[in-house]
């Protein structure tokens, strides 16, 4: 596909992101990987979550993108670079760090991930980095991407869930809280019921929107031609097709494409 | 390690089979794998879990074990063999479903179990297969598997939760229903209280001990000696650890060891 944006994430919590991105820029091309065969990364070892990473803008690399985004937190704790392949390389850590210190007015930030962002301090660290005087405050959500996933987005149960998990920021008396996984922004309504309209969420999406119209502005990409969208996923899976067509309103004959990264993987055939 | 008895699951599922086993059969050495970097299998194609089974078994046989136990629903799906280099190999479906078919009275039969377990009609297919008259009713649970890896067993949430799987189960006035998932074990007692004591739940872990000492009483196996436990994991993570040394009351200096299985991972290192 000549002249496309490339995104990556583990599975479909960065559709969510690609979802802002096609509404803001709809007359470009894109490509979607998700690494559903190795997914949840959460839950994987720092160095085993760099290797896929590098597998998987490899991949995308051979379609020569304008620019790529890496639409998956786990992934975005292992990239230091600002560049892939020659091309503007965005994460989704970088930008709501920023917004977050910007937007609060207390200094009190909520961050919300999966088990292993929290465990890694990544934001935590990286908003202290920024501004020593901020006061975080980190919850780990483990339920929030199977629940997603499941489809419980308006729901009683999720809502509990969502109670459980926010009581002690909700204590802490945050004024912003991180959505620190793609997936969360579909939780967003009971989130933000939760907390009480006077919390802000801070979600990638919007912000990576931001930093594209940017780059398009200061001429370091072109604006594109077309309106293509291919979905790679290393592992076939009926119910997250189901889940992609639903977010990014497919057609119904919509189908994902089945890649093979490795070695091992290519043995399947 | 010498006369061992080999148990795998993708993850720390399988915990729930070898507890039942390791009580029944203190004196025997044990060598656990868990697939931690590629799990969940219950969402990967048939295929790549076939693969990713052999690589695992051949990981284990090195040891030589005089028995393996496939403590792991999605891969058991992938099974036909008996043996695994010449000694018996004990799936977590085959004795399910025969006691499922036992026990029932009224021969409706509930069937729990992951998404791809489900959507595999395994258990459906097997039980109907062995029983043309049995009525089988399959219940997808997704939230299962994480709510038991979040440790909230005995709490109203997951009872709710519980609750809305099982309602039409039911309703159907099942009077067996078979935990296809070897964390089910671990809700068992919500499970239970929301069925009502009427309903048999129906566990791999009692049925592969019976196994067991069949094969042992035979002869086809030995009585071992020593007391040893290895667990190999190829993914390290701190909450995974912490929950198997509860649920097997290890030591709180245990360590699981990594391991590498197949060519992209060892480039890891």
């Amino acid at each position: 596909m000549k002249d496309c944006i490339g995104v990556f994430d583990s599975g479909i919590g960065g559709l969510t992101v690609l979802k802002k991105v096609r509404e803001a820029f709809p007359n470009e091309n894109y490509i979607y990987l998700g690494d559903t065969a190795r997914l949840p990364y959460g839950s994987k070892n720092p160095k085993t979550i760099r290797l896929y990473l590098e597998q998987c803008l490899n991949f995308l690399s051979q379609f020569k993108p304008k620019a790529y985004i890496v639409a998956c937190n786990s992934a975005s704790t292992q990239i230091v670079e600002k560049t892939w392949a020659g091309q503007p390389l965005f994460n989704v850590i970088d930008p709501v760090i920023k917004e977050g210190l910007k937007i609060s007015q207390n200094k009190k930030i909520g961050v919300l991930g999966t088990r292993a962002t929290i465990n890694s301090h990544t934001f935590l660290n990286r908003l202290k980095k920024e501004d020593p005087n901020a006061t975080v405050f980190e919850q780990e959500c483990p339920l929030f991407v199977p629940l997603a996933e499941e489809g419980w987005i308006h729901d009683p149960i999720t809502n509990l869930i969502v109670y459980r998990y926010l009581t002690s920021l909700i204590q802490e008396k945050v004024d912003t809280a991180i959505l620190g996984c793609t997936h969360y922004p579909l939780l967003k309504d009971s989130i933000q019921k939760v907390f009480g309209a006077s919390v802000n969420l801070i979600e990638a999406g919007p912000l990576i929107v931001q930093s594209l119209q940017e780059a398009f502005s200061s001429g370091v990409i072109t604006p594109g031609y077309g309106s293509d969208f291919k979905f790679y996923v290393t592992d076939k899976s009926p119910h997250l097709e189901l889940l992609a067509k639903e977010l990014l309103s497919l057609a119904p004959d919509f189908q994902t494409e089945w890649v093979h990264l490795n070695q091992t993987q290519e043995d399947i055939k």
